[in-house]
C-alpha cells in the first residue's frame, strides 16, 4: 500500500495578511534610479503617470515596509486564498532524501497561476483612479490571463498583445483570455507604430515580448482612458506577489519550520521574489538561509547577463532599468516555459543577486521536464513548465543533502499547474523536445548594444 | 467599483466525512437485481467477483446507510478536500434574482473534477485485494483522467481504452494520462475480441463508450491481475461522491442555510447523485427539496429514456441494469460534453426518478455554452462543458424565482473545471458549435432492441 499524500498545511481565511511586505525598506544598498530612456536623466515619480495610476506608482518608490492591502483586493483572494502548502513526503520518499521538502501551491487560482496576485491589485488601483481600460502584453499566456479576470472582475476593458508565435502556437490561451471578453491582438500589430515599423523591417516577424511591451505601452500613452500593466519585473509587483512568501512562512510556523533553502523559478522575478523576499529580513540579520533563483539555460539572465543599465522593451519606450540583463535585442531560443523568456530581471532581485544574497541556477529544458514528471508521479499534481524550474533546483538541492547527510528544510514555489502546457508534455514524450542554450555569440553582440549610460 | 468576489464557505478538514452516504438505506423501492446477460436470470454477488474486488461488491449490494472512509482514503482526499461552497453573489446580481445561488466547487482536484472522488477509493479496495493492474474505459478523458492518478497513488498499472474520436481530438488528455503513466489504447481496437469485431465489420469505427466499455471488460475478464474500474453509474460509485453532498450540506449548515433546489448534472449520474442523495432523507421525511438533474438534448436519458433493463455496454458483457436507457445501441451527436453521452443512467437516480422524487431537464449545447461564459465572466470560473449543464439549470431557477418573486435557495454542483476543453469554448467562439439534439428515429429503433425480460 503506497503512503497517504503528502500533508498539506493549511492557512486560516482570516489569516491572509493585512499587508504586502516591501522589501525597499530592508535593502542594505538602495536600488538605482530609473532614467528617461532619451535623456539618460533620473525620472520622477511624475513621468511615469501616463502609463500607471499614482497609487501603483507610490508603491513603486515607496520605502515603507508594510502596505495595507486594501480590503476589496483582500475579499477578491479569498476567492482561492489562502493558497496550501504541502510537505511533499512522497517525492521525498522517491529521493530518498533526509531534506524535507515543502512547497506553496499557487495553481489554485482561476487563472491557474500566482499572476493573479498582481492582477487583481493592479486593476484594482486602475479602477479607483478611472480608468476604463487597460493594455498589456503576455508571451506563453499566463499574465495576460491573469490581466483578463481581474478587469473581468473589476469592468475595465483588455487589451493583450500577444506574441505571435504564441497566439499561433496556444490558440486556447486565447479562448482563455477571451471567455473573460479581453481583445487579444498578435503582436507585432498595425494597431502602434512600434507594431507597424516592425512590420515594416519583417513583414514574417513571430514578434517578441519587447515588441508586444512596446506595443503595449505606446497604447497606454496615446490613450487617455488607458493605462498599462506589467506582469513582473517592476517593484509594486514584486511588492504585491509577497503575499506567497507571507503565507508560506505562517503555515511552516504552524508546523515550527523555517526554511534552509528557499528556491523560485526565475523569468522577470516575481514568482522567485514572491516566495523568497518575506524571508530575507532574518538573512539580514544574520540567519543562515540560502536563496536560490532558477532560470532556463535558454534565457540565462542572472547566470550569464551583465548588472547594468538597459531597455525594457524593443521600441526603447520604458525606463531605462538597472538589472540583469542578456541585453535588449538578446532573443531567446523558442523553450516551452515561455513565461521565463525575458532578457531583464527584477531590479530588485537583480540588486539583491549583485550583493551576493541570493544564488542562481540554470537548467536545461529536458531536466526541467523530467523533473515536472518525476514532481506530477509522486505528488499528483502537473507543473507548469516555468514552475518545473523551481522542482529541478529543489531535487539537486534534496540530492545534495543526502550526499551530505544533512536534514535540511527546502521551500519552493510551485507557482502554477500545467493543464495549459500538455501540448508541451505532448511534445516531450513525442521526444521532440531539445535542450536549447542560449548562443554565446548572440548574447555578446545583444550585449554590445546597451545603453552607454 | 465592483463588488468583491462572490463569499467561499470553508469547511475545515478535520470536518472530512469520515463515513459515505448510502441510500440504499433509505430507498422508498428497493432496486430490481441485476440480471446474467445471458441467462437474464438475477445475478449473484459473486457473480461480479471476476471484474471487482470483493469489498466494492459488497457496497454495490449494502443497505448499511452509512459506509466508513478508510483512513487511508480520507487521508488522500485531504490532498484538495474539502472543496469550497460558494455563494454566487455576482452571478445572482447579475440576474437581478432574489434567489440565493450556492455552488459546490469540485474542480480543485488535481485531475480537475470530481472523478477522483471514486477513483482513489477503487483504486485503494483494489490495492487490498492485492491487484496489480486496472483497465477502463473513457469518453471524454476526466474519469481516464481520475483512474490514472489514483493507480499512481497506489502503484497499480492502469490501462485505459479511450473512445477513438476522442482519442484523435483530444491529444492532450491522453498527454495527460500519460503523465501518470497510464497506457492509453484507442478504442475499438485489436486488443480484445470484442475490439476486432467491430473494427471486422466497420474498420473505420471512431468507437462509442458502450464499445470500450466491452473492451475494458474483456481486458479484465481475462487476466488473474486485473479488474475492471467504471467511472460512474454504479451503486458504490455513487456511493463514494456523497462526499460531495454530505460536505456540501455541512458547509451550508455553517450559514443556516438548506437548499430549496439541489441541481447536478447527468450523464451515468454520479455527479447528480453526488449533490443530490445527501439531500434525500429529509425530503423522504417530508421536507420540500426539488432535486434536479439535467443532461444534454442529445443524450436525453431521464427526459425521454425508458425505465427498462437493458445491457451496459455494445458487446453484452456486463450484467443487465434496470435503468433509464436511450437502448444500448443509441449513438448520441457528438457533442462538447462528452462526459454526459452515456446511453444509461444510474440504477439508483433512476428508481428515485421513476418513483418521482427526481425532475430532469435537458438543454442543447448553445445554451449550456452561453451559461458557462455568463458564469465564467460572473464568477471568474471557466466550467466544464459538462458542469455547465448544472449552471444553465441554476440559471434557469433563478430566473423562475425572479418571476416568481421567491427567495429561492439553490444549490448545484461545478463538477470540473474547462481548461481542458478549451476548444470547444474556441469552437463556440467560431461559431462552429450547433445545438444538436437526437433523433426520435434512431431512439425508437434502438429501444426496439431492448432486451426481452
Amino acid at each position: 500500500m503506497s503512503l497517504p499524500h503528502s500533508k498539506k498545511i493549511i492557512l486560516e481565511e482570516k489569516s491572509i495578511p493585512e499587508a504586502w511586505y516591501n522589501i525597499q525598506a530592508d535593502l542594505p544598498n538602495p536600488l538605482d534610479p530609473p532614467l528617461n530612456p532619451q535623456t539618460l536623466k533620473p525620472i520622477a515619480p511624475e513621468d511615469l503617470a501616463p502609463i500607471f495610476p499614482m497609487e501603483l506608482i507610490k508603491q513603486e518608490v515607496s520605502t515603507e515596509r508594510w502596505i495595507e492591502i486594501p480590503e476589496e483586493v483582500r475579499e477578491l483572494y479569498k476567492m482561492w486564498r489562502p493558497t496550501p502548502v504541502y510537505r511533499a513526503t512522497q517525492l521525498e520518499k522517491l529521493l530518498d532524501t533526509p531534506a524535507k521538502i515543502y512547497y506553496k501551491y499557487e495553481g489554485t487560482s482561476p487563472a491557474g497561476s500566482h499572476k493573479l496576485n498582481t492582477s487583481i491589485p493592479q486593476a484594482y488601483y486602475n479602477k479607483e483612479a478611472g480608468i476604463k481600460r487597460l493594455s498589456t502584453e503576455t508571451g506563453a499566456g499566463q499574465w495576460g490571463s491573469a490581466l483578463s479576470l481581474a478587469c473581468k472582475f473589476f469592468d475595465i476593458d483588455c487589451t493583450v498583445y500577444m506574441v505571435k508565435v504564441s497566439y499561433e502556437q496556444k490558440p486556447y490561451r486565447k479562448s482563455f483570455m477571451q471567455i473573460y471578453e479581453a481583445e487579444v491582438i498578435p503582436s507585432p500589430s498595425n494597431r502602434t507604430s512600434a507594431g507597424r515599423q516592425i512590420l515594416e523591417e519583417n513583414p514574417g516577424s513571430t514578434g517578441s515580448l519587447g515588441i508586444a511591451i512596446s506595443e503595449a505601452v505606446e497604447d497606454a500613452v496615446s490613450r487617455e482612458d488607458t493605462k498599462y500593466a506589467l506582469g513582473s519585473v517592476l517593484n509594486h509587483v514584486i511588492l504585491h506577489q509577497s503575499i506567497i512568501g507571507l503565507e508560506a512562512k505562517a503555515q511552516l510556523a504552524q508546523v515550527d519550520e523555517y526554511p534552509d533553502i528557499v528556491i523560485g523559478s526565475c523569468g522577470g522575478g516575481s514568482n522567485f521574489a514572491g516566495i523568497a523576499f518575506p524571508f530575507m529580513p532574518e538573512m539580514f540579520q544574520g540567519k543562515k538561509t540560502r536563496f536560490v533563483a532558477v532560470e532556463p539555460d535558454a534565457c540565462p539572465t542572472l547566470t550569464k547577463g551583465t548588472f547594468a543599465y538597459d531597455f525594457g522593451d524593443t521600441a526603447k519606450l520604458t525606463p531605462i532599468m538597472k538589472m540583469y540583463t542578456l541585453g535588449s535585442d538578446f532573443m531567446p531560443p523558442g523553450i516551452h516555459a515561455g513565461g521565463l523568456r525575458y532578457h531583464g530581471e527584477s531590479p530588485l532581485v537583480s540588486r539583491l543577486f549583485y550583493d551576493g544574497f541570493i544564488e542562481a541556477q540554470s537548467y536545461g529544458q529536458k531536466t526541467i521536464f523530467e523533473s515536472a514528471l518525476t514532481f506530477a508521479r509522486t505528488e499528483g499534481i502537473v507543473p507548469a513548465p516555468e514552475s518545473a524550474h523551481a522542482i529541478a533546483s529543489a531535487i539537486a538541492e534534496a540530492n545534495k543533502a543526502k550526499e551530505a547527510g544533512e536534514e535540511k528544510t527546502i521551500l519552493f514555489c510551485l507557482s502554477g499547474h500545467g493543464l495549459f502546457d500538455l501540448g508541451s508534455y505532448d511534445a516531450y514524450f513525442g521526444g521532440k523536445l531539445e535542450d536549447i542554450a542560449h548562443s554565446d555569440e548572440a548574447l555578446n553582440k545583444s550585449l554590445e548594444k546597451l545603453p552607454k549610460v
